[in-house]
């Protein structure tokens, strides 16, 4: 009733770091001059140390799918065979877009919810030993499911194929060991775990994945990875970048540094566990039991009730948006999101929101007993040693 | 753990509204242009409207206190006889410049988390008919307590003498009629219920306290109401106005106007009587029981803890920012605030925090308890026919 503070809970866009959004104040900075080149060369350091990467990572000016994009017309050639893993809609669309630019995919599919396991991709790459790449997803957001991201890196390591991980979702909320595992490219967008609104796509590339960029023959221009990295090398971007995203990434990055990127990966994978662990308590189902990701978790609706009323409820009660179920998932789940700048206390606002508009709808559950689930994964974390009053 | 987020959950400054906070980037505007007076005029009249009353109301560059001054250095005369309620730190600061400016105060003293009766000011006139003004705190921010505004102003009323009203605190968390229980000067700040940060205080002033300015002797240049009126008819402030304030204000007034400044105040009253019943079923007592504000809710710390440690535990574990008790209270009580932007799903992680943080320093409460008394209050408000899960 009366007040509802407007509560951006979606896996992407994401709450935003508020440093990070007043810093795009500070936008009246002409990007071809030595300021703007210090703030991008550090911008372009802080991306490498934060992905964990000695390889270069380039920031786009484009939405994340701009960048997934970029992965494909800057590798391979026209009809080149590729394995493309999917179990959601965002699986879906690394099929539509090797499609659409004439790849020959060989699509590995599993249901939502599901994962690809990585023994199916050593068995394609073995039945397909002229696969010039793998696609999958770190983390499926339209599922809330993660996928073995090292297992597949360690199948695709061993041949000449590139692996292609849209982490979209995954960085920050998982563990990629860039280099350690070998992932060759590696996806990421501004509006998830880096806590700023949309704009900008990031991209880490292997030398592996830069020789591919020799052979290329797929028309581009403006993702044009090459002339990219050789503006990257001079402090700048190819064409004019978003001036005030690039400003507010640099707090952004400041405070992950600060905060440390495995305590931002754990943070999310604390909180989905927690949400996890109230969704059992109140009698609810996990959409992705098996391979849960940490980015994002993904519930269904009780029997009979529609996840859009959730979702309504969420919105008309408390002021706070909520994702629904994408494509046929529509109506069926809804999805608490964990990735960036989440905190308990967020999560004790939505489980607690959660009761209420359950029990509003005709789903009984106790009052408290979801937050008390959230409550008790706080406490064995942060004070081991306390008993607390039953 | 990790991501805490910066909450300011205090009794002011509070919870700033974001569209108010956003608008004070458009401050590039000179105060001595029509652009300015345009903004100026509708921020004044909305301040009318939401104030509820048809005196002027006039916004000072100053605190809160810098409006309580104005209203003793415009309106009194040096030895002018006083009557002052007092039963808080707000109360004793009546005391305090009443004092500084050379009046007869007669104190009317009641013990911290009491209130001052009615019937105590309706005898003190009687006792005192050559005293000139009263006053009090319509809500004392020290220790959740609120006064009893209408009964002393039928007392007031029928007297020479003018009621001088601090309602820092109590305008948009109580009902205050201004022209309907004639109250002559009603004095708000602006990082209260207004939603913005500090530095504007307001004053609204009856016709019978304007003739008050006629024979005022008090030495008095920067606050002088007779200036400040005859500016605003204008347009104008007096002195130069805090621009970027006026202008986060006039948003702010728009979204209060919006909500409908009863919905404003019915919102602080159940968020206040949600958190009386939280901490009622968490065996904590209330430090201002018989006479509870809707500001806030001051509590007392459980039997041999000092309230420090609470706060601190706030901080630490949830970055949230809550009062400690002050003066001699200060280790006794903390104080959970509820005026200007606050709302439930605030409440939720303000009471499921707490639970947290009592257990963790000894005090056993059950998770989810208090949480789930805030629930029920949310619920009988908004789903009166619903059935809840047990």
């Amino acid at each position: 009733m009366h007040i509802k503070k407007q509560r951006l809970l979606t896996p992407g866009p994401t709450p935003l770091l508020p440093k990070a959004l007043h810093a795009m104040m500070a936008s009246d900075v002409h990007h071809r001059t030595q300021d703007f080149q210090k703030i991008y060369r550090q911008v372009l350091g802080d991306l490498k140390e934060v992905f964990g990467t000695k390889n270069d990572v380039l920031p786009l000016v484009s939405s994340g799918s701009g960048a997934m994009e970029a992965s494909i017309s800057n590798l391979f050639r026209r009809g080149d065979k590729v394995i493309v893993c999917t179990a959601g809609k965002f699986g879906e669309r690394w099929v539509a877009m090797t499609k659409a630019f004439g790849l020959n995919a060989v699509v590995l599919e599993e249901p939502y919810g599901s994962a690809v396991p990585a023994q199916r991709v050593a068995d394609a790459l073995a039945a397909n030993p002229d696969a010039r790449g793998v696609f999958v997803q770190a983390s499926e957001t339209s599922t809330g499911s993660s996928h073995d991201v090292k297992g597949m890196a360690e199948a695709v390591g061993k041949t000449d194929a590139i692996f292609i991980i849209d982490a979209i979702t995954g960085l920050g909320t998982m563990p990629l060991d860039i280099d350690g595992w070998g992932l060759d490219v590696v996806i990421g967008g501004s509006q998830k775990a880096f806590m700023i609104p949309p704009g900008l796509g990031f991209l880490s590339i292997s030398a592996k994945a830069m020789e591919f960029t020799k052979t290329c023959d797929l028309p581009h221009f403006y993702f044009d990875l090459k002339k990219e990295l050789k503006s990257a090398q001079n402090g700048e971007s190819s064409w004019t970048p978003a001036v005030s995203l690039i400003i507010s990434l640099g707090e952004a990055l400041k405070y992950i540094k600060e905060l440390g990127m495995n305590k931002l990966i754990d943070n999310a994978q604390l909180l989905a566990k927690a949400t996890r662990a109230a969704a059992t308590e109140m009698g609810l189902e996990l959409f992705s039991p098996g391979s849960p990701a940490a980015s994002v978790t993904a519930v269904k609706s009780p029997q009979g009730m529609d996840s859009g009323v959730i979702v309504k409820g969420f919105r008309n009660e408390f002021g706070m948006i909520i994702a629904n179920g994408q494509g046929s998932m529509k109506g069926q789940i809804f999805r608490i999101a964990h990735l960036g700048y989440f905190d308990f206390a967020d999560l004790f606002s939505v489980v607690g929101a959660l009761e209420l508009v359950l029990n509003a709808n005709g789903y009984a559950v106790p009052y408290g007993k979801g937050v008390a689930a959230v409550q008790n994964v706080y406490a064995e974390a942060a004070f081991p040693k306390v008993t607390v009053g039953a």
